[in-house]
């Protein structure tokens, strides 16, 4: 059996061409499988924390750990990740709740992310980049299009590229996304809303629609081993005021302080990935 | 005598409120005299570059290497750093050349950043964190007003801050700069653009002029000992046209690639910091 890393290379050399596969929906299907075995070789470890309603553990291996993984979301039985990737090639993924959609989602991911964390504990590069072909494989196959890398910004007598970020394109008089992922996001932030504006002021406000998908913002105390989210409130308002407008950021582990977000003007609207895949259709259709 | 650690610990608590002060000048002329006795420890070792015109050393002790430091600019015969403060402090920097100043502070910044590089080998924070509190103390001692650290930046029913920037207000009815410092900006640097637009949009486009002001952009190869220079021009330009447009980006190693920034339209204009003291008056004068 191949390891999971070479699956990992598998699936970027499948996913350079941004198109959706069934090639890439089996190497995602391998990738989880050999991910459990990793984990089925690590103990459980508690970490203690005191977000409300979330407990967290982490995989251990002869005392390496690996990043937090929600209890609940991880472990409570619901549908496989394989029955939705098989619901979203035949269209019909709308059948399966949003909830039991974004649990699968945050099996796949997690699971690879955390075998890495113990087989290759200073690498953060490969499970970023792996949960952005998950993302964009996830995401083109809904989506129906394939995802676009390296958009051409500049015009006239400039060219350049915007590296980086995914956008879809759904055709002539159709909706197109801007679509940055990140396991999680910090500081660093603060350059999804700049690349929106960028995005913005060459094709125009409301042209693309800004879709952040993030997997958590769980911060594991070297030391104390809690559990904490990291969460930047006041700086997100600020930018959604003053630097540009994101349409929804999605979450697999929606943070507690970010959940209410949509309540208090102005409204920055943070849900679950699995709602993503219920509302793709009706995005653009508000006011 | 104290040391370089023990005399940074000092700056910082002096730096706090933002005003300069004489304090602050001794202060720096120590961390000076005691980072040079750190580096009369070291020897020289050559680095090799691909740079027109320009030439790097690092400082070794014991196989421990300093980050590259401009032959020219830190060891031709020049002005000496005491002499750039004692100027500001009586309000005749303008009688020293832009080239001299800008030499003294290059050596003041590369002596004390060295010398931590070599006695805290893996601190990055420190050095990022001297190398604000210095240009703060010196645009402060040439614009005659404190740095303003935490602009609030939200109003009506929401309050928060920004935090990070200096600003410097010259009063009412005249100029305020926007002063984002860094030692280098690599991937980075979008937030600074992304910052001046959040200001622009809090108090209106053209209220704060942006001068970002940077150390230098080189990176040696961990291997070959290589240095090169680390240059985005083409996102700087799709920032400049799209997020805001910063007035000056200076350097006190300025990369050959930004040098040619300001000759081709949209100009950015890149100079030495040692630039800024001469041309601070009439900044805000151009139409």
């Amino acid at each position: 059996m191949p390891d999971v890393h070479e699956s990992y290379n598998a699936l970027r050399r499948l996913s350079a061409s941004g198109a959706p596969s069934e090639q890439i929906s089996d190497c995602l299907r391998a990738i989880y499988v050999e991910s459990t075995t990793v984990l089925d070789g690590a103990r459980d470890r508690e970490l203690n924390t005191s977000i409300t309603g979330k407990d967290y553990f982490a995989f251990d291996i002869a005392g390496k750990r690996s990043r937090a993984v929600n209890v609940d979301l991880f472990r409570a039985t619901s549908v496989e990740p394989d029955s939705v990737l098989r619901a979203l090639e035949r269209g019909e993924v709308t059948q399966i709740p949003a909830d039991a959609i974004n649990r699968a989602v945050y099996k796949m991911a997690m699971a690879f992310c955390a075998a890495i964390d113990l087989t290759r504990p200073n690498d953060r590069k490969t499970q970023g980049t792996y949960f952005e072909h998950v993302v964009a494989h996830l995401v083109a196959l809904r989506f129906g299009v394939p995802a676009v890398r390296n958009l051409d910004v500049l015009n006239l007598d400039m060219r350049a590229e915007l590296p980086t970020d995914l956008t879809f394109d759904l055709g002539r008089g159709k909706p197109k996304f801007h679509v940055p992922v990140k396991t999680s996001t910090r500081e660093r932030v603060i350059q999804v809303w700049a690349h929106q504006r960028i995005i913005d002021g060459v094709f125009g406000v409301g042209r693309f629609l800004g879709l952040l998908v993030c997997l958590a913002e769980t911060h594991v105390a070297e030391r104390t081993i809690h559990v904490q989210e990291i969460c930047l409130i006041d700086q997100w308002r600020i930018y959604q005021l003053f630097i540009a407008q994101l349409k929804r950021v999605y979450y697999l582990d929606v943070p507690v302080a970010y959940s209410n977000l949509a309540a208090e003007f102005p409204r920055i609207h943070v849900k679950t990935f699995g709602e993503f895949f219920h509302e793709a259709d009706t995005l653009a259709d508000d006011a």
